[in-house]
């Protein structure tokens, strides 16, 4: 017997834990010409997916009916299988994986009927189920920054804080692969011998340099000397910030003119303070970087290539969990 | 008799009252072949002249040897007419005027030596000394915001402070040629009856609407609500900034999806304070605007046209002193 679909919703924001709750679908809706039943493999759950529960996140979950209720679904990253395809759907076959090429797709359930547009197929032998869940989000946000601002090119240096986190290590791991030399942001751990062992976990990955937070914001002028030091003159034009606060702005006075800060998170939840001659004398460009907006705002085929290139760079070793 | 060429020089950095010297020269150098000469007719003096002798702004002063010692001279603008052409230069004649394309040729000074690409002849019979001599910085300053940032339509909606600056009365007036509305924050004034005419004062130059800094920092929420029934749900999406501080981040979050911020000033003193939030969701674009890099990045044809555009404004009557 085939078991009902479940899904994991809400219907009011507040804390995961108070508003949460596992709801048995009748059943899914029937499948339109351009429609796609998938069932999910493995659905993660990323930092953001709780602030949109929360309601401080500004995208908006996608919603069902259940017995003539409305509830929210959870969940925005994916990796899922196809069970039937619409008589129109050309691109994609049963048993396919996919992942979500639209933001917010509910993904904390066991089966969905979605558009066609809003799934990529992924198209390897190669991949865990893992690496599947995990590949539509952090790798990619990544990359886009690596390639959208600033020309690099190899031997060129760039500088990112929160190194630690998904997008900092996957930016190591693909900086790397394409010789990109990475000045790595990291906070202090409660021990000196837990701060060096991240430090060796992030130069195993391919982290050229690693600096403390601490370092950079009790001596700003020693810490500047050190990336002189390992940039030899080599401009250092693209900054990738997802903390915010005082050690931004101090490898923000690091940069070479024309440079782009590119934030995409703000750990810190301090805002970005940015000496205003940077802008006027320098040429500093302060942008921002979310994923959602990409997917957005770009073609299928354009998502294809990006999550090809993603698993290209899996498949490579190039980038792991 | 011809006088001797006198300019006012400095040595050293400081309070201008304390460190400039006139000096009279011995003479000027011979003319090479794309050289020419000029005698200034009028030579403004704007606030960053005062911070080039002070030593706190990028831009280094050119300097000059008399009697084997170097002398640093002061001034950025100038109308000058040209009495003197080297061989190969064939776009200028005598009598010409001409406003510099160089940044910082040292226009304090009766007559001098120019590399004749550093200088770009003004075509006008309609243009008084006084409109020739400042509309090489701070009109062109408005009119490349205007029009580099954001594809501004007739009827669209702009936000500026500062606005009783130089620029800031050049964008008031280039923005109505355009029919551009513009947004205008100033300082409040020592009593009301003073503020209310610099109201009145910029709104007979064209102002659309008029807010003070202090409006907008404690009650925000008013201020957003006025200016969204201002602009009618049009989109808001460049914000001109020469102040900084608390003002400029509450003017930031008025704007619309992909505004651009650009920072041509920091009259407060105060840095930029941007809610990260705004660049990740909201795509805004912090960025810098300088005549001076403008100038460097541009060819002759370009700075021509520029100044063509400006002059043209002032003859039709759009941009007054």
């Amino acid at each position: 017997m085939r078991l009902a679909p479940r899904a994991i919703t809400y219907t009011r924001n507040g804390q995961p834990a108070d508003v949460l709750k596992v709801k048995t679908l009748n059943a899914l809706p029937n499948l339109q010409s351009n429609d796609v039943k998938v069932k999910f493999l493995l659905s993660p759950l990323n930092p953001a997916d709780i602030n949109v529960i929360q309601g401080v996140y500004p995208a908006k979950a996608r919603t069902i009916t259940i017995d003539n209720e409305e509830y929210r679904l959870g969940g925005n990253e994916a990796l899922a299988q196809v069970t039937e395809i619409g008589e129109s759907v050309k691109d994609l076959s049963i048993n396919d994986w996919v992942v979500m090429g639209a933001s917010q797709s509910g993904t904390w359930r066991s089966s969905a009927v979605l558009p066609s547009k809003d799934l990529i197929k992924v198209e390897s032998n190669a991949l865990s189920k893992v690496h599947g869940a995990t590949l539509s989000i952090n790798p990619p946000t990544a990359l886009r920054m690596l390639e959208d601002f600033v020309n690099l090119k190899s031997g060129d240096y760039i500088i990112q804080n929160g190194s630690n986190s998904a997008v900092g290590t996957a930016v190591i791991q693909i900086a790397k692969a394409m010789n990109i030399h990475t000045i790595n942001l990291i906070r202090e751990r409660e021990t000196t011998e837990k701060t060096n062992q991240l430090v060796t976990e992030l130069k195993n990955l391919g982290a050229t340099h690693v600096l403390t937070n601490e370092e950079i914001s009790q001596n700003s002028k020693q810490a500047r000397e050190s990336i002189k030091s390992w940039t030899q003159g080599k401009e250092l034009k693209l900054a990738l910030n997802c903390v915010g606060g005082k050690e931004t702005t101090e490898i923000v006075k690091t940069l070479s003119e024309g440079a782009y800060l590119v934030t995409y998170g703000a750990m810190s939840k301090q805002p970005l303070t940015i000496p205003p001659g940077l802008h006027i004398f320098k040429n500093l460009q302060s942008v921002g970087f979310w994923m959602s907006r990409w997917y957005k705002d770009h073609t299928m085929d354009e998502k294809k290539t990006l999550i090809s290139e993603i698993v290209k760079l899996i498949e490579n070793g190039n980038v792991g969990i």
